[in-house]
């Protein structure tokens, strides 16, 4: 690794921290290796969740996996450890320029959120529009609250640019998401 | 689901809790739902990481994998939330009467028990001898003063039986090693 350059080694394929175009997920996945890289937090995404239907055993120690499919998701995609407390949240990129469709969160994950912001984790939405490449962290208390007063399917922007913390990009880490976490535990 | 019978509806199948012979993993796993379903701690198995290399779309909506590769896990297997802590454990099995093979805990996984283990969260193994029919917790303390005061590629059964903690087999939950954790970090 030799983060003081601003590239890593992943993959055997160097990466350049100033690259533009990054997805998301991408993006969170390299900061939360460098958070883990300056000691300041584990925080990893969760493997996809799959059902697994056929594997090959071509020999002892090989496995090819022959067939699977894509299950649902039950809770949120990362979680992990920051200054001692329990960090969960979930991403996602919209194309759209005016709202965040609540159909990119299901039921369960929802649920999961409530769960966690109820009993002393700290949950949040990090919600992009790639269009207007403004992304933002939504707190579980903030997310809650939009769908215990609406019926709407989707969110707007609004909501995001009134409730929602701008995260800008920055060099090293590229989203540096657990500052605005800062913020709202109180700084360290 | 019909938790006060002992009997839930998973995937479409009935499972019994006094059923014995069952692995650590589905007794964790039910052990871990009941722990969600009475509202004490938000624990999960992460899903297997794979490496995907081929995928059908034989329709808009259907995807199936049709090419996959298992993958060496970074993290452990659990993780979660119980009394605001930050909860994180590898459990595994073992046939040995005498001891637990150091091969069955990646590099990768004893270095993220140790970061998890120094800056605030909880970590521990779960380690059954099932020809002894004994499942220990074993605190990340004292795993990693094993690791650093021995070349050994095995922990012997003496040092689960000094050292960790027994875990009876009870009805619901099965394993109830939140019970340890509460010795550990205090009563409640």
């Amino acid at each position: 690794m030799n983060y003081p350059n601003g590239i890593i080694n992943n993959n055997n394929k160097e990466i350049n921290y100033k690259n533009r175009g990054m997805t998301l997920e991408s993006e969170l996945n390299e900061s939360n290796e460098y958070y883990r890289f300056i000691n300041k937090a584990y925080i990893y995404k969760k493997p996809t969740p799959i059902k697994i239907t056929k594997v090959d055993y071509p020999s002892r120690n090989k496995a090819i996996i022959k067939e699977a499919f894509f299950t649902i998701p039950s809770t949120t995609d990362y979680n992990g450890l920051y200054r001692g407390k329990y960090i969960d949240f979930e991403a996602k990129e919209t194309k759209s320029k005016t709202s965040f469709a609540l159909t990119n969160i299901h039921e369960h994950q929802i649920k999961h959120i409530a769960n966690i912001n109820n009993n002393g984790g700290i949950a949040f939405l990090i919600v992009r529009f790639t269009t207007l490449n403004e992304t933002y962290l939504l707190t579980a208390d903030d997310f809650l609250s939009f769908l215990n007063n609406t019926d709407r399917k989707s969110i707007p922007i609004d909501f995001f640019r009134n409730k929602g913390y701008l995260i800008k990009d920055s060099y090293k880490p590229i989203i540096d998401y657990l500052k605005v976490i800062d913020n709202i535990i109180g700084g360290i």
